[in-house]
């Protein structure tokens, strides 16, 4: 017992700022962060980006990384995919009572690496304790600013008719390495692609002039992250099967499951649609980043089909990809 | 069963969507977030102030407010505290399966309303849905930012020996609202203050050039927030007992439960540390406020007793108030 955590840890009186200092403020040490106001002062610019995300995955360390790293790499990622440069995040824990504190403290060890790695700061936090039972383990809630750097911002409603639909790679990853390490399946060789993409999103920024979309297919997969996109932009897709990059040991396991990777969570990856003559360009500029190394041109945006995604499958068919319905894996981010 | 949250409206798929647009997009309407990218589009300029909050209150409904008007108060209040004029607020929840979809409704609908009075939008969002058991009924957390309205900015490490500090109003009111819902005291006439500052920040900041400190007392209450300023700022507090305002029903349900009105969580006043010969004029503008009709005067930083706050009694004593130690009640905020 001596090493979990108590129920005044989160009481706001000294037991909270003992926590605060030995924990926090010790990993994520920052000038502004360190000032510890009521929020933390950013000398930055607009116009900004802003998205937040909770983090409730379960378990709390998989293949590939935790919830702690996750937290980092999916709001850097989702500030990034307005095409702006995240800048400063913010981490609010609600951890449950009688959480042990080395697993509270690898977390935070983790974020704090995976901030450093997306060159991002943490400046101001909240922490909740609450009873026994009632929350599991810890759930992390990270918000992140961004400085716009291109104007007008990639958006889900800027696909057009002849645009080109990037991959920056495998697809599938991250909800096959959870559901494997939740089930204590034997799938060897599969992990978490959960990665800062904010490097590799500068680079195609700088190699193109006109980047139409950017998205990061998380919850939902790559067939549902396009259908959203088709329907905002008012306009079809056709993806070509055979050019969509999957891991093999992924394709094994889901064949093996009876999953489809395209409705698997990714936390590394990105769409990226672009006018077709900037297509080579921008996979070029993608290849530069250690995440974007098996970027691939996966199809086309179409007039026709609006609203839809089609896929021409290997064997030469043609099939509409639907939006996920119902739940394929619950805790997956 | 009908009028439930199923898993499946946290799988980022069709469901996801269905629920998104029903509840929060309908309560939280504005072009901001209709765009429905990763991230939300700010066009505004630096300096920001930027604060999160993560929201675990229980009950979620309670004399004075919820869980949904509390979330947008408590953000926007610690957003004000650094002298910011809040701007935008994310909304992310983590929903209990199973949770009334009534509930929700409503939950969402009191944090719209909150949003409005206080003068912000809620400009983008996440949902996850845990398993049953894995959360108690909700969570919410709403990160904030603002734009910062003068500089200097009031800091925590601002308190200079001779000011005067003052409260915007009466101690005590949300902890002993809470404590009264949660066991089904009979306390009469108790009710959260929780409520929106900005106006009132705005009218001091308006009023007075110089504002030292401004701070919440939350979670830990005036003694525990005095505390932290007085080590922050290396400076001692005398407090006069009888100028301290608590409302008498505060007082009555205090004594009785043998607590300290001092102690207990505030939602909806502040501490603000100005030097002396503003003191009338920071009063006069906090009486302005609707939320600020009890403001008063109740002591001042003095050189001696570095790092701590000492309270001259009604009888003529005195004695140091500390921190908060332990719990003395989770769940409050």
């Amino acid at each position: 017992m001596d090493n979990c955590l108590l129920l005044d840890a989160g009481s706001g009186g000294r037991a909270s700022q003992r926590l605060i200092s030995s924990c926090f403020v010790r990993h994520f040490k920052n000038p502004i962060l360190d000032v510890m106001d009521d929020a933390a002062l950013l000398d930055m610019q607009g116009p900004l980006a802003m998205s937040t995300d909770s983090y409730t995955v379960t378990p709390l360390f998989f293949p590939g990384g935790s919830i702690g790293s996750l937290a980092v790499h999916g709001t850097v990622n989702d500030v990034s995919m307005l095409g702006a440069r995240p800048l400063y995040l913010t981490c609010a824990m609600i951890l449950e009572e009688g959480l042990s504190l080395d697993v509270l403290d690898k977390v935070v060890a983790d974020m704090a690496a995976a901030a450093q790695k997306s060159h991002v700061r943490i400046v101001t936090g909240d922490t909740k304790v609450v009873p026994r039972g009632a929350c599991d383990h810890m759930f992390i809630n990270t918000t992140g600013i961004g400085q716009i750097v291109r104007t007008p911002a990639p958006s889900g409603h800027s696909a057009r008719p002849g645009d080109a639909i990037l991959v920056s790679g495998a697809m599938g990853d991250h909800g096959l390495a959870i559901m494997s390490a939740r089930e204590n399946l034997p799938l060897n060789g599969v992990a978490s692609d959960s990665a800062p993409l904010n490097d590799l999103v500068q680079a195609v920024l700088e190699a193109v002039p006109e980047v139409h979309v950017l998205r990061d297919p998380t919850r939902g997969g790559l067939a549902t992250t396009l259908n959203e996109i088709a329907q905002q932009s008012g306009v079809g897709m056709v993806l070509e099967e055979e050019s969509i990059p999957v891991h093999p040991e992924v394709a094994g396991g889901c064949s093996f499951l009876g999953l489809d990777p395209l409705y698997l969570a990714n936390e590394g990856k990105c769409i990226c649609i672009v006018p077709a003559r900037y297509a080579d360009r921008a996979l070029a500029a993608m290849r530069t980043s250690e995440f974007g190394r098996e970027a691939s041109r996966i199809g086309e945006v179409t007039e026709d089909h609006e609203g839809r995604v089609v896929l021409r499958t290997r064997i030469g068919g043609e099939r509409y990809l639907g939006m996920l319905e119902g739940a394929l894996l619950p805790r997956i981010c």
